[in-house]
């Protein structure tokens, strides 16, 4: 199953590492790759014709892993980039904003 | 970038095809090896130490096309499973049961 | 505390009743009551400078309730609005098609 | 259409005020109200046998209009509680992990 990848990045990194994820970054990369095998099991359910109710079964736990790594990498980044923005004088309006404009994202997908 | 793919596949088939969603096979497997795409391009930013922001404006992008793929399996499901059961005098209270199931499932995810 | 009431009530009914949810309409009054009292305990906190996290608690318990009262009222939709359709020769495709937008609305919510 | 109103308040209150929200309650305590009469706008139609989808698109309105209250008065909470624990030395981790288990309960609902 040869997987014809559009990775369209949008957002290019605009603020150079490392960040408040970084020091688990073996732990996110394990979960990432996780979450892409249940994409693909999702794959082969479709193709192996399985009930239509099962394969939605699998997109919630999917969609759950997705929105249980965007919280682990929420809390780190307010407790290292806006709590250090706050602690350090930076500029914490900013931070907060774009924080809660992710969070407000997050709950409308 | 090996992908260490833990597949668990929960919920075995239960009912063989064909159903709604075979006619548009081809479809969801495009759509799915798309968000396939997406989930290693988080991994990419991971790696490459990418702004957390940057990373949850993807995750939301992923999940919302994880969840118009299930809404897409879910109307074919509907007009075909649901209504075929309701047609031709089959279980549509079961059928109906575990539709709604699956979207309380994917409300809460 | 007396209430100033927006009250648009966009959407203005389609069909006639009775519906799927006619029968249970007592149910349904007595758990939107509820939803009710929660928004007005929501004010109370408020007004009493109550920590912010426990607010949002309060929030999601409200969001909650909204969205089971939601599911419900789907399910009966889909076993008689729907099924009868599918039953009696009606137009499925339109209510398969409207159910759909309506859980895609929920999702995006 | 007296309201029997069953309101339980969870989580007592636990930090005294003032909060971050408490500069802007007016504006709180008006959306809370115009969600309070998109709530009993939603009882009349269900008194009025109003068409399920209808219903629906005001259930939908009414959770966003909970969910953008909600995340207003997170990103009030971020910019005060949690970033003045930052900046005075106080327990952020502690304001950090609360505030992400809110966003996490606010995403589940």
């Amino acid at each position: 199953m040869s997987a014809e990848t559009v990775e369209t990045v949008e957002g290019a990194p605009t603020h150079t590492g490392p960040h408040g994820y970084s020091k688990e970054k073996d732990l996110h990369l394990k979960r990432l790759r996780r979450i892409e095998g249940q994409i693909r099991g999702l794959q082969r359910m479709v193709e192996e014709d399985v009930y239509c109710i099962d394969i939605l079964t699998q997109v919630s736990a999917g969609t759950k892993a997705l929105q249980s790594f965007a919280v682990q990498l929420l809390q780190e980044h307010l407790r290292h980039c806006v709590a250090d923005a706050a602690a350090g004088g930076g500029d914490v309006d900013e931070k907060v904003e774009e924080a809660t404009a992710a969070i407000a994202r997050l709950l409308r997908s």
